[in-house]
């Protein structure tokens, strides 16, 4: 363990210019907290590192997709799960995602306890060695948000690319791409809210967005199954490391976190209701989407790439059975298997 | 003029494996033609060569993006267009327009004549020795549009993982570059509609797309901007070609799409009214969306390409004055200039 903790320390320092003023709660919040629901008082104190410009002419300018509204309690049925292999191509995507996080763990000096990850330990029981705190989760998700965008985005493009090539519809399946790279990008520019990423860090992105790019781009072309599988995998994890972010946050162990308000994009992206807009309702709305992204990504992996019409933007023979849908009424982590939806 | 004609004849034959009944109206459709409106009669004489299976559990799949409505008034009023080059990146991207369509209109055996382009003759009077007819014209539509998708998906991208990378919000651009490129590529699902290209047109698409793609790719990561003035002279182009077309339709030239319907793809996508779904409703609906990119893309060459949010998702304090919109309330041909807009 005690080589463990001198990989863990220092990086964080180095990846994070340094936190802002949204996780250190001003007097000000901390009263507003206290006289629930927050106020929606601008928080000035929230450092606009990506600066909005006043413009002459121009008001607001609108996100590009509308984000589904989730319930509490859809919410807060989101659980950890895992789909098992049943060929090859599942287990060449289960190896790459467990590759490829073994790595960045080491890196950044985050580990699962094994017990936790399996589910026969709650994810707030993790081991004091690998304790994370607010700085270290952040840095984490940054970097994994900074890449999550990307598989989305080449899957849409080359299947773009093939309809006009081929000259075939593609029977929808872009749109949903498109969508989910747009929420990790969000998911992204939420959490830069929160710190400014440093040199090292601002490179480390810039390398892994061109390996992970290139890497998916030649996979997708060669297997867009094992691409979603590989994704469905890696959401798999996602939902893993937000749960124990959540859990960690209600054991008291991420004290910064406790009183802190989510950014104002979050918010107004979520459409958070007032008394709802607490870092911990933030991580459970993050933590939703990648439940859906999972399910999204397993179904995909489950169908007839070429032939299947995308299940998420159809509407059924049936709309009184549950089906697959945009909000998370549905939710199946484990993805919906072919015949149940085609 | 021989010479010239020499090139042209036998090319579409080539190109084009033959057109599909719906360009030969059947008994039925001259009847509805003749009472007016047209009926909604399922039209199964139209050559489904993208075959549409019948799901067990799935009913329909919905189109990504909702065009928004366009009026016979406004359509009718869409007109070609030049916007006087200003700076150096300005001529590198109309030599390159120029560039290409010379190149293409030689193969095809499509000219303008000069006085038509220039807008001293009305589209309809072009010179006999340039007359084309239907085949010629889906040809080259179905050339035209399998490319026309590309620049918005690339540039959407690019863009994507930009804003990842350099952990800088977006400005809302993304959206409507890849709104474009769907929609281009909805013109191509039309087109094919009407015909099925034979092997030398394929071939000549994915060879076109591979060097267009890579070609863009690079332009927009060393100059957007030109990039983006480029896709707005390739949208003047684009409009003249579809002026002419409707030209040559209401001059009697076109015989065949005279009493042709648009295909069924079309009315749903444009929510074509009853009684206006012929195929010059069509046309006046793919040249306005031309118009609209024409605009579109001339504005966007005009911005701050890092800092300047999208006029087009955005509201504006003054919302009574005209600004830019996602219908063709306010066409601008030669685009919005940025001090009239951010
Ligand atoms: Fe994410
Ligand atoms: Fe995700
Ligand atoms: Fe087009
Ligand atoms: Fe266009």
């Amino acid at each position: 363990m005690a080589t463990h903790k001198l990989v863990v320390s220092p990086l964080p320092r180095v990846f994070l210019n340094g936190i802002t003023h949204a996780s250190r709660p001003t007097a000000a919040v901390l009263i507003q907290h206290h006289s629930q629901p927050f106020s929606t008082t601008p928080r000035t104190s929230l450092k606009e590192f990506f600066v909005e410009h006043d413009h002459p002419h121009i008001r607001k300018t609108e996100a590009a997709w509308q984000h589904p509204i989730y319930t509490p309690e859809q919410m807060a049925a989101v659980s950890i799960s895992h789909r098992e292999t049943r060929n090859m191509s599942d287990r060449v995507a289960l190896l790459a995602v467990r590759f490829l996080r073994s790595s960045l763990d080491f890196v950044s000096g985050y580990r699962h306890d094994k017990a936790v990850a399996d589910g026969t330990k709650a994810a707030g029981a993790a081991t004091q060695a690998f304790a994370m705190d607010e700085k270290k989760y952040l840095v984490r998700n940054i970097f994994l948000e900074s890449v999550a965008g990307v598989p989305g985005m080449v899957a849409g493009m080359l299947r773009h690319l093939h309809s006009m090539r081929r000259m075939k519809r593609d029977g929808g399946w872009i749109e949903t791409l498109l969508e989910e790279s747009y929420n990790e990008r969000m998911h992204l520019l939420i959490f830069l809210k929160m710190g400014e990423p440093g040199f090292f860090m601002r490179a480390a992105v810039l390398g892994a967005q061109g390996v992970f790019f290139n890497a998916l781009f030649f996979s997708y072309l060669v297997s867009p199954r094992t691409v979603h599988r590989f994704v469905g995998y890696l959401e798999e994890e996602a939902v893993i490391t937000y749960s124990r972010e959540i859990a960690d946050l209600d054991a008291g162990k991420l004290p910064k976190w406790e009183k802190m308000r989510a950014p104002e994009i979050a918010v107004s992206y979520y459409k958070m209701a007032e008394g709802r807009q607490s870092m911990r309702d933030l991580l459970l709305h993050i933590r939703a989407d990648e439940a859906k992204h999972r399910e999204v990504n397993h179904t995909l992996g489950n169908l007839d790439q070429k032939e299947d019409p995308n299940p998420y933007v159809s509407t059924y023979k049936d709309e009184g059975k549950p089906h697959p849908c945009k909000d998370i009424r549905f939710l199946k982590p484990k993805g919906w298997e072919r015949e149940e939806v085609i």
